[in-house]
């Protein structure tokens, strides 16, 4: 096996998540360990620092901070949301990468993302292919949507959803501490796959779950939801709403889309969110003199790092990890997917690999068998698969009480 | 000394924190070593327990699940607000607790609240002392506003604190990931008490706190405070702004009055919150094209017991246990008060008592002096302060990595 010697480089692209630091510690201290990777950087906001040429030189940074980037949430080096253009439209971007790495000889290029982060690896890694340069891409998988096509589930994913069970437990414990009656409508990030607003139902496992669960998979009607409000308001004084920013109506339309502006982002993509106000306002106005408040989790969910599943630390270091292994291995235009291991009774995971142009731009959704049809939660074929997902101490750091994030010297590599 | 015999009740009064639960747990524990105390009851729903009777047997509870209460978050026998009326109004409410006390020969009450429990404290015992009823009643504190008066600081608020400095923090990170501009409004709960705003600024600490923060003691005008926002944005970019729901105007109206409905609950404070959502609809209004992201902490803030401060778990269990001591010792008409010990090098509480007349419907605000004037935080004097309070391991229990809660079996005594 021939393999390729030159520098690597790794970027982080789209929505961060607690644990996407935790595949740059993956990526970052594995390339040292390899004598095919010369250099090793870090592209300040994903593709955008290749394409200026602003490259983290990792070698400078203390072991010790590249671990606590295992704590660390958020993008250490930056992310971005920029979506390449095909090349048949515009090539300019592809020339312009092929330019740096030739000039810094990369041979390995490592891109942390969901649907459309491996949209970008695709077409690179064609682009350049078409260019008889060699470079092994790999993609390592992160979304707190869980919404990958491939993998068992993401990275990022098992820590919101720890946030997201353990915030609606103790919301409900708040929630009943009146005997007045009251409904209260929590917004779960997720766009459009319920995987994340689903989690709210591994509360229901302790006794505190939500009291009505909407999912985007199931068509979303207005009518229905304030008829369900009511029925439990009736029978339990209380209503512990838990709503995906992305439900939709039985045309696909956002509910959203009928009362708050959609702005898009770069991707296309509409920005949610702000679904829980709207709904909150719509009850307010059925039922007078009812108490109703909305709760956003909005970016809480995706950073919350105290609350971190070790379990999904440990996995989104080992993606980080064997994206290097596989490069240097000779693999390329893939994505590292999780494989539940089915014949192992304990919960394990292995790490495989996947064809780029599988991953790129499909959303995975939950299996509508596994919603219950009464909005009351979720199957147990959905417990099996999450809870496994939550677990784990996270070692997190402290320093006066408060988390200890990885402090990187962020030095750029001379132009 | 003569020890009065008889049965104890103890009640859990307006908002709930992540630690009033561990007052319950310190007084039931010491309630059961205290040969004096006969019957243990808890009030559900506070005093309006007491006046329908309806009372649990803590002595059928597993001991195990008292100790849970310590990370229990909320009231676990379920709060109250209930504004007794003055007895020469109307003395109904006091003639029917006294013949309750009689029935159940009560001769210990413990209540556990904010300002407006410490005057339902006190009106009780003035009642009952005018019908030579003898019957030792003590107060402990909670509140995560911390704005109780005569104690260093109140049960609930170190947990609070610890929640908002590590999310503000985790916030931090989120929000510098993209280069795009980009102003986020962060709310923070505390009344018109900025102690629990301020403590964002421990987050600064660390190197990631808020750019601007606003708190209610000192007035706040909307034109300064968009400059302010326009120059932060122009030095960095990114603007993290943490303000307080209680800000108010130089007449001493409150910001959220002017362009939102304002309610009152039943004590007659003005239910506050959206302010975040009101001044970022301004920003966004004033600056053209900046993404503006509101984010309300809501209940979050005062339910997460998976982040509570050890110290300050500690110290409400303690205040619960010392009131009872207290309370057979023979003292009356007194609320717990913590006092840092002055003399020690290390952090180090005092339980004392104070009269329940000085504690009752007096706000403590945070001195000016600690205040900077340029909007930027607080001074050492407030991290000396609260630094010590968010620390130490909450000691949570999980299963299946979640919280264990205490599941009480909430056995009613026969009326």
């Amino acid at each position: 096996m021939k393999v390729l010697k030159g520098a690597c480089i790794f970027g982080q692209s789209g929505g961060p998540t607690a644990v996407i630091n935790a595949s740059a510690a993956g990526v970052f201290l594995e390339a040292m360990k390899q004598d095919a990777i010369t250099e090793i950087f870090g592209a300040e906001h994903g593709i955008r620092g290749v394409l200026e040429e602003r490259l983290f030189d990792i070698r400078k940074e203390d072991l010790k901070e590249l671990e606590l980037l295992k704590n660390t949430p958020s993008s250490a080096l930056g992310s971005v949301r920029y979506k390449l253009k095909p090349v048949s439209v515009d090539d300019s971007d592809y020339k312009r990468i092929l330019e740096v790495f030739k000039k810094y000889n990369v041979r390995y290029f490592f891109y942390n993302g969901g649907n459309d982060s491996m949209d970008t690896c695709n077409k690179i890694s064609k682009y350049l292919q078409s260019q008889n340069y060699e470079c092994n891409i790999i993609g390592v998988p992160k979304t707190i949507d869980n919404d990958l096509f491939g993998t068992d589930h993401t990275p990022g994913y098992g820590s919101a959803a720890r946030y997201v069970a353990t915030t609606v437990m103790e919301l409900h414990q708040d929630t009943h501490v009146y005997d007045t009656p009251l409904v209260c409508i929590v917004e779960v990030m997720g766009r459009n796959a319920g995987w994340l607003t689903a989690s709210a139902a591994l509360a229901s496992l302790k006794g505190y779950g939500p009291d009505l669960l909407y999912l985007p998979e199931v068509p979303f009607d207005v009518d229905d939801f304030l008829n369900d409000v009511k029925m439990v308001l009736k029978r339990k004084n209380k209503v512990l709403v838990v709503i995906s920013e992305g439900i939709k109506d039985f045309s696909g339309k956002y509910i959203s889309e009928y009362l708050v502006s959609l702005k898009k982002d770069s991707f296309g993509h509409a920005q949610l969110g702000g679904i829980a106000t709207v709904l909150a306002g719509i009850v307010s106005d059925e039922l007078n003199q009812i108490k109703v408040r909305p709760i956003e989790f909005s970016l809480l969910q995706r950073c919350a790092a105290h609350i971190a599943s070790g379990q999904d630390i440990e996995e989104a270091f080992m993606a980080g990890t064997m994206a290097v292994r596989y490069a240097v291995e000779g693999n390329s235009d893939k994505m590292v997917v999780f494989k539940r291991d089915p014949n192992s009774k304990e919960y394990k995971v292995n790490y495989e690999l996947l064809n780029l142009e599988y991953c790129a731009n499909t959303e995975k959704k939950i299996p509508v068998s596994w919603i219950k049809d009464d909005r009351s939660g979720l199957t147990q074929e959905f417990y099996d698969y999450a809870l496994p997902l939550i677990q784990g101490d996270n070692k997190i750091v402290l320093e006066d009480g408060l988390p200890r994030f990885a402090n990187l010297k962020r030095v750029f590599v001379k132009k």
